[in-house]
């Protein structure tokens, strides 16, 4: 048996989580991508949800399957203690923090690390940084040497470890792979400062992704891409990473981190095979498919992708509950995988003990120089 | 073991069979969603075909594995009794019909039902009813209106449960997701209308799809779209159901009924989890695939779907066999999914059987109102 | 146990082999469609990396999973020695050679088939036949009938026994799949001829590849087209093959034969179901999914093609290895995949005998009347 559950995880993508008590609403809603269950049903009748009930239950001192009021009791009577305990049971070294989406309401990455004791680096994601210098206001044709100064300012103080695209959700990955000319960029950030009203402002052009893009590229950090499934924003078939093949080749030194991958999880094995810069991880996929899954899905990424492209993240976002079902849906499935490997006789036992802590660790220690 | 033998399916889309005696030439025509075997090949050397001499003939007498030859002279022999033993097989309790393809070489929903005493209620296909419509001779500019007032009474009249696109087939899923306009549809109807030659109509044009769909839309009642695998008039990267993913958010009380899906099941589970709206089957792809892949099918499709929105359908079509080993895949790749998952621990065996209880009837009779 | 180890094979789409010794940086790069191994990483750690030490060291005398210094270095000394070997595992009674693609570097299918004494048939790439009348001049309003009279030149002297395409990597499926008119292959003719450098030319044009698909559907021969995972200058989603539904159906009396086909060969195998002249292989999809995942990728393609449709290539290109893996690791999958048909009872052992036998030789030996 690879130990695995040994290994300290580098989780390359994470998120804070939503602190405090949560009622049965509220963890519903975040339980799922979709929100809010449909009438006559539950979002604890998904996967994850019933993966919550047997492996989150156990660590609240509960019985494995708990009921879902039952648990959301005992986890409100924890408090934080819930969180402690299931963040520690993640077993995750070091996280790296996308502190871009929804941050008000979550956790710092001190707060999230303070539980544990892990060490923590923050991903800097382009759009909010962006859209933080629209709502500050900035003009048309200052916007693209504006947005590069905030960014490497930015990256600088916070030391981020790398940068993260939302483009999937924004325009998909059907843009124009080369970076637009400044007319271009003055004439898009025109429309959209001169649009903005008293909603926050929302980066959806697709001249403007690609400045951003390629602003991102000038830093020479790795860019994470979110990758197929979402919420439900998302056109799914425009996040096909295939997609992305011409920007990949625009700019050969930038290491493309592609997140999730699901349902293209196999497209992106390939584009890790064949480019040299594409890295790939599973990421909310795990969690969500859960354990009863998460092999058979890990199993797919593998079949073309380069052992040293491989990466963990959990994507956890919310729900502590969520770093401990990603961390334990990926050890077990990458367990599973290799430990089967071995006992066919395919692998030598130390090649897997490699592959696992590469795969679990290293290549983001040498992707991200951490 | 979880009962899925034991429980009565609603078959929420199925199509009536072709009566009387069949030779081998219409057998395997009707066996393949290609028609007529390429020469040099026989249309027994599937899948389905193998499935039929394992799981078929046993029933009309036979050892598993009889001969093509055999199993015909056998099923020609047994004449309706041999109708009556496949579909009694297959154990289920109430099918919602689709009528409106090739209705005159088969049974009615009555006939049907009357083999087994199933309840029955009707499936309204769109374009059926446009056809219809057109071959009576209708003025472009009453198009619209009349359409929507013979849908109504079709439905009316046949008390029907829900509606069925198949848009996939005519025009694929990347249409414009909004209503047309009625200019649009006064000048697609002229367009179609006067076209029309000595053929029965059909109707292949993207604004009149939209028109269609839209005034389904205003029934409330669910509506069924094909998706993915059917037979060499599709055109597979058009019926990929993410596709859909703006008219599913243009219409947001519309149950929306993704149909066997393969090989977008996946996508389509995805669909399911984040939007209120959609629900998936598997439909003929089980059927198609064969017992022995049926349960990895069903459990991709399970990876993300929500287990509230899931149902069963044979789209049986023409041959008696298909309900029985639609049916049977059905079970014994819901059977196999979730006794794997009670034996591993990661579910409840309660959980189980609720969940093959709302897959298998449950879901359809909640979002029909059954 | 189904004896495929038994049958010797018809490889209907492989390459030749480089000859003479490789050290570490050649045979890595020939190990991976991505060349050179990313900085921090080696080619050896991907699943026909770990396959070759596992599966290819045994036949050099060395010990399962030996390092891959030793094996380079056991390789270079036994010389010719170890292809003889390595091939001659591989058990093919017959090769069907592209001969177009990096031809001076690799042996001909003369010498190719001297190792182990199989014969062989040439495969005619047609795009390598194009680029060589460019080469050698031709005037644009002659390219068509040259280019005609040349094909069937060239198919006629070397007994060719089918096409091949590489439209996936040139243009993609997305063409128009009627025959271009005299005036547009003219124009597009001048525009490539006269674009012509220093490079060897490179035929890249859609209206030329339609072209050059229409001259070779005139000989009857069959037309391999390469789908899916290949190198760096893939578009993964323009090479869905479901793109090429329209040319397929213009084309009705040519066989279709999609090579490789992943991740797409779930498509395939729905194609290959309803149109009764598409067949597929997994070609050097199994290769590079190693043993540990060919059987899986195998039973998703076995899904909905009719076996009657499916091939068997290795597509090894370059190295010896890939002879022994491709067939190895078909072998094994469809061993693995009819044995537990079989023990499941689901399929008669007599059906599986026939139904390997088929795939491994006899589909390939009907559908080029070998």
């Amino acid at each position: 048996m690879i130990d695995v559950p040994g290994t300290a995880l580098v989780d390359h993508h994470c998120h804070g989580i939503v602190p405090g008590v949560l009622d049965r609403a509220r963890f519903e809603s975040l339980l799922s991508e979709g929100g809010a269950p449909p009438p006559g049903t539950s979002n604890f009748d998904t996967p994850a949800g019933l993966a919550v009930r047997r492996h989150c239950a156990p660590l609240l001192d509960l019985d494995p399957h708990a009921a879902p009021d039952e648990y959301l009791e005992r986890r409100a009577a924890l408090g934080d203690g819930a969180v402690s305990r299931l963040l520690g049971a993640a077993g995750i070294g070091r996280h790296l923090v996308d502190t871009g989406f929804r941050g008000d309401e979550l956790t710092t990455p001190d707060e999230l690390a303070a539980y544990t004791g892990a060490g923590h680096r923050e991903i800097v994601r382009l759009e909010a940084v962006a859209e933080a210098l629209a709502a500050e206001g900035v003009e048309p044709d200052a916007f693209a040497p504006t947005f590069a100064r905030r960014l490497e300012e930015v990256v600088r103080e916070g030391g981020a470890a790398g940068l993260k695209s939302v483009a999937a959700y924004r325009v998909g990955f059907d843009f124009d792979p080369s970076p637009p000319s400044s007319a271009e960029v003055t004439g898009a950030a025109a429309n959209w400062l001169h649009g903005l009203g008293e909603e926050p402002p929302r980066l959806a052009d697709p001249t403007l992704t690609r400045l951003l893009l390629w602003t991102a590229v000038e830093t020479g950090l790795p860019i994470q891409f979110h990758v197929g499934l979402g919420d439900s924003d998302i056109r799914l078939h425009r996040t096909d990473p295939a997609l992305l093949t011409d920007f990949v080749l625009a700019a050969p030194r930038t290491p493309v981190m592609l997140l999730h991958c699901y349902p293209f999880h196999r497209n992106a094995g390939y584009l890790a095979a064949v480019h040299p810069t594409v890295h790939l991880d599973l990421g909310l996929t795990l969690t969500f498919v859960g354990p009863a899954r998460a092999g058979q899905v890990l199993a797919e990424a593998l079949e073309l992708a380069p052992f040293g492209k491989v990466l963990f993240s959990s994507d956890a976002f919310g729900l502590a509950e969520f770093y401990h079902l990603g961390a334990y849906a990926f050890r077990r499935a990458l367990g599973d995988v290799t430990d089967e490997r071995v006992r066919s006789g395919e692998w030598a036992a130390a090649d897997a003990e490699r592959i696992v802590t590469m795969i679990a660790a290293g290549n983001a220690e040498r992707v991200y120089g951490l």
